[in-house]
């Protein structure tokens, strides 16, 4: 069994019952999520051993988080309770027309002041095979994005595969912010989750070049970073947004000398939000298994994202055999009974 | 800032969780609703002085109509807490196939017994700029009809915009009975929400012209009827109904010299309730500033009416914003983060 | 199988839950209750055939009262659905030193509109071996009076025992309108339920005279009314309050040629209400055997209403081995595992 | 009024809220359902007199399950308690392309230990005009068989109509078991409700013969079993699955001189379980009035069955106007005000 | 009416249902409370126009709080919406020997960057009779202590009343940051809440002084405080724990001629949070009459308090009826119907 | 860290929430528990390595037991995965007068099959230093008794502590069934919780002999114990029942040469069920350190079982020290802020 390790906040997550808004309920549904903790996860449900290593505050709420950990399988024994916040989101859930919406309560939360000398990276790093990590992470403080870079740079020297979301969010850091670090994470990565704007904006890989279409671009675009870095794979998806409650998903990956694009698939929506986290568990899990199939990657990787977005909580909680299931159905399957 | 004063019945909305039907439940969720309260409300949520004027039993239930009321911002000041009986109406949500239910027990509340005496209409109505009632008012009894036709005539002296919304109930009186008051009612009237039924069976003016579609009769009719009174502007909206999961609305508004007319929008349903009087709401928020931008207020009523439907409860408690951005992304707004 | 026939009315009984008041909640706990329904409930069962005559409306809220008697296998077959509201009380459930609050929401529902010819009462009473009815009812209108009357006169022809309660509520009649009706009804009654209040106060059999204390006070006075109708036993409680969550209650009965008086038992609160009612049921369900078995009666309706304080709605809903096990415990049983 | 009895075991149904997994839940909804008590609820809706045989356990548990059936009306007084554990599925609710789980509990439970000598049948079934079972029943044990079969015995020598639903489970036995069993059972059977599978794979009416499409096969299968049984009528659906959320169905009926088959209509589903035996329902509901009326007798089951999975729990619960309401309008329904 | 002022934070608070800890929930339930916050909705409750400055996030969070203090008709009209996260704070209900834990996600929240400068204080405190302000406000920030100070020194030249609770809380500050502050209060401060403990180790006023009892010694101390300072009066309250759910208070006021003391009642309790706060707004709402009945202030004070603790959240929210028929009844007040 | 292993079942608990019965109920509050999960959870949160042992169905519901003991710590590695059925326990909470129930849906559940062979117990029981089972285990089948027999001399050949709680449950089996399996077992056991009830009775040790009070006769019976068997220590306690919300509970230890007796503390109740398991645990948890302090191991016992009434759900889940705390303050400890 291989261990896989992420590094990232977990945050406590709230969110009114039923599509109501904030200012209508007077309770709130209680959950754990956060982009690579929903990584592990996923991965543990899948089958894997995984770490999760991050710094909650040293009470019931850090605690009930490693307990929400604990309880998926997730190894919780590096984590450190330190400090005064736990993160928080509250989750407004949209429908039809009305969008979801994310109202942060992280500022200044225990893991923003996660602290490298605090870890034994050393012991940790032993035997891991694969080191997973977002651009969520990377936005949240200066201490943080300090401590990645050296556990990026131990794990490369150990040889550990690893993985990067570049995941942008606006609400946290600005484009410059996102170019300036991000260009410092690249060369550490073997494997990239990106979408175009990603590549163009962040790394500023822009061209004046005209092309016939989205896709020739973004050839053109991922093969510059392809030859800038020694990146083995970029991934990704591409949405398309119905209502709150419809999507679509399609997703593709690119190295050196070859593409693949999936088919798009329309979908109904319980729960969006760590979609894109359960298409990297997806891709991940194919991976760590047979690095060169990167097909079977991408389509496992969206069918676990696709089949995420029936489930309440962050994090793609299904086995294998479930999603197996699905890919073969496309959810045509009866009633199991 | 220009106040906004409605007058009607606030009831106490009870309605089983998750789709069960009454026989099913042993709890109910709690809201307040009528359309004179929504349109209150909606006004308030979008920025306007909203005062609503109605009869309450002074304990524990009318207070707390109160109590939702001000958690709104509108004005309560001159509800009158007298009487025995709230107007209570338990809704059963509809699903797919199955029809939404509304049941009322508001026979004989504290409302039916208004008494225009009771309240000091002069100060009331000095600084209202607008005055909106709806034809379920009309409907409660005669006591209320006596005080509303006072009011109106009041305000009508004042130089108060008055806007009145049909909403023809069958559950609440007969047709017969409705328009023999609404004849009453209509000289004071500025702005009018009506359907072709409304025009042509309770103002009952029909016609033995035959035409070549339903616009060429709704326009005749329409004439008809600003030619009859002062009234400056019909608007109204048109409904089909695919499931109660499901509908579409367009929306028109006629004067003597134009009429215009939306597209028609499909979208998903979480609340049916009140969406006419979100269509209210978001016309008097445009024509008040901008009395003869009538194409905007349509669009702006459609608008808000279509994502209400989006919304639990019976108002609309969006803020001009929210309302804009779903205009420029028809739903297709991703998750706010 | 001796049949038992109730009249009242039977509400929508909604409160908050955990203690909060009305207006901080946003859910409502929904059961049904109303004096002789909840007699007929605990009657059945305690393994008696009962039948509950009412009036309801004929929408989902009356056929949802009607599925809650008929869940514990109260006859319904002679209940007319017919008007407009159903009849609701809210509970706002004390603690401590804060009182429990009854709001009602109840004036003009249909029940208050029966009419004694629309009921077949000559087969109804049919086979009836006892009749139960109590002054709340009395209280509603003037058609339910005429009723009950008419339905007392036929009963008492047939033979069926009548018993009565007091239950006097301040809120629904005054002291002056109850004397009133309570002297028709008492000529035809067999079982009083009272207390000193009500036979002092409302019967009006005052006395100038001085006693040494309150026993025999109230003894002096009910023989005065043991004296002057063909009653055979008055039944009461006397209730000591400490808290809402604390009471205790001891129990009396007086016929012509004796009184006996139970101990006070203190006892923890879940509901106090139909207290009253489970005593009225305890009492019934022993007499109906042994009529002069008095004493076993007054202890068995004690602990009946007593244990009815445990449990959640206003009927007594134990069977009679709880009952039994109850009294021979007192409460100090342990888990039943 | 026709007295219908059906004969089958009726479990605790647990459910988590909203469309979580029971591993995330830890509050769950609770229900009683099983294919006859189903038939049996949504018959006593529909106006009949219901009777529903099965064994459950002495406890608090049978007695709920007892009281939910006495809710809707149907007669509970031929139920045994007596045994152990009470049946329990626990179902968790798909949704997209997540399918629905139903997880049994029900091994060994007190129907499985039914004795034919411990029932009066003789009693039981007199009056009785017809009388149904299904195969999952079949399915559950030994004695539950030889029960079945001596009360089909007994029913075919007093005339009552026999119908049968296949209801094929195989989480409960395999095909061999199913057609050891069910041969027996055929010869009593009047009306059948079967699939295609049913028949060719469990009765074993296999051909070698090529068809040119599915229709003519079922015909010519089902014409075998109708020429070798004296069956009158095998009625069925056919459902297409678009997601967990949304199907589509039809249904047929036929006979040895007649097929008829419906159109195929497209629905949302808030809870598919019971779909089938309101079709059951639906179709006896209209045959035992008019026995040769089966196209009237497909359509209405058909939409029974549509509409039911617009309803939480097992079975329908809706009368039959509301039904009829639904066939007018395809689900077009405005909100009932 | 006289205009009440407080300054101070609202938090959001989040507690998990029924006795349960908050590693055992999935809901939280919602209300919003902090100390000046409580106040200022008790004393509006009991009649007062009262204000409340605060600042909060420009979020559905900050504006939920803003429509919660509303609804209770406290003037929210200058608060200061701006900065990241809401104060939050976990309430761990206690039971029996189990003690509530409050557990703070507070640290660096939107009101701990308050700046005096962006309020209108100058109008703010026009017309203000009464200002109120308590220890854990100076306890949050510097930037709060200067602001507070800077206000406190406005309204002494505007003539209001000041009151000053010292409610010191160990998780916020130590002894010696509070002594360093509260010095600089309480040249400012009219009406002082204070313990022994509060004068003797926060001020400093200790004495090596012997005396009988602890009586003698508050005596003693706190007339070396009201020597000191131009205080009034000093009040205050004594608790003995029996237990998580009862505890006894008794009340005390001194000023430098007299000293009373109430009896001490013992009570139940469901929500302990803010029974402080209660005794504050119940002395402020009779002094703010007449402020020489200092005996009447307590006495009331003392039952506003009390009654709180039967209260879920964290203000009193009766009306002056219901105390006074508590300080009548001492809580043996039967149900109200 | 010693190993601490406990063989037993782990059921799925149901119960109603607030004091209802089930009958009344259509939510059910879900938990996990069972004796030896109890003590494994319980010493699981007081810092020890634990490890359980049972036989779980292969299905979600297994899964989500698994699941909860995970979240605690619990090393659930050699569970097995085998069986068609969880063992259920419905428990409805009584309230004053009126006991709790237990209601068992156990009988042939996955784990009364479990079968010593297909366990490892040679690699489980390595490094193990005390191993605990109940009588309650052994009641369940006779595969169940021979695989812990089995498994207590494997243990015992290892040199692990091996302690046993009698916990003698009627529901499940005769004292004749128990006085039977459990003479086998006391050759194997060195700690032994029991009362007088289990010595005398279920293992016979019966005198004619006369005592003068329970405390020398349980001395005498319990003598004669210790010197039949190789018992080192027998622990138990003595309840006493006021009502089902307040009990008082005494702690007791015999061992040959010496006897220790607490004093009785009476206490509120919110949830008695594991109140025994939590006594053993504390007693194991002191015990396994310094196995002479038995005086040290019945008071911490003693409380942790106090504590644990205040905890809902069948574990106490508190940590040490606030297990310390209680001890120091007894229950008169303030909010924790």
């Amino acid at each position: 069994m291989n261990k896989i390790c992420t590094i990232g906040e977990i945050m406590l997550r709230l969110s009114p019952p039923f599509y109501n808004k904030i200012e209508q309920t007077n309770t709130l549904n209680v959950t754990y999520g956060g982009c690579e903790a929903n990584v592990a996860i996923s991965l543990a449900k899948l089958g894997h051993k995984t770490k999760f290593i991050t710094q909650l505050p040293n009470n019931q709420l850090g605690k009930s988080a490693l307990k929400h950990l604990r309880s998926y399988d997730v190894d919780v024994n590096d984590i450190k309770l330190k400090g005064d916040n736990i993160g928080i989101y509250f989750l407004e859930m949209g429908f039809g027309g009305r969008p979801s919406q994310v109202i942060y309560n992280r500022k200044h939360s225990a893991f923003t002041n996660i602290c490298y000398d605090e870890f034994d990276f050393e012991r940790i790093l032993k035997d891991t095979k694969w080191l997973h990590v977002s651009g969520i992470t990377l936005a949240l403080s200066e201490q943080v994005r300090e401590t990645v870079i050296k556990v990026l740079k131990e794990a490369k020297q150990k040889g550990i595969i690893i993985s990067f979301d570049f995941n942008y969010r606006k609400k946290l850091w600005t484009v410059e912010q996102a170019h300036h670090t991000i260009k410092k994470i690249l060369p550490y990565v073997d494997i990239c989750f990106a979408s175009l704007f990603d590549i163009e904006t962040i790394v500023g890989l822009k061209t004046t070049q005209s092309f016939n279409n989205l896709l020739e671009k973004r050839k053109h675009i991922f093969e510059q970073l392809l030859n800038k870095y020694s990146i083995a794979y970029i991934f990704g998806t591409v949405r398309q947004i119905y209502s709150s409650n419809e999507n679509s998903l399609s997703a593709y990956v690119y190295s050196k000398h070859m593409m693949y694009q999936t088919e798009d698939y329309r979908f109904n929506i319980v729960d969006r939000i760590g979609g894109g986290d359960a298409f990297v568990s997806g891709v991940i899990h194919k991976l760590i298994h047979h690095f060169d199939k990167y097909q079977e990657a991408t389509d496992f990787g969206l069918f676990t994202s696709i089949i995420k977005h029936t489930i309440q909580g962050d994090a793609c909680i299904l086995i294998e055999d479930e999603i197996i299931n699905f890919m073969n159905t496309l959810g045509k399957s009866t009633v199991q009974r």
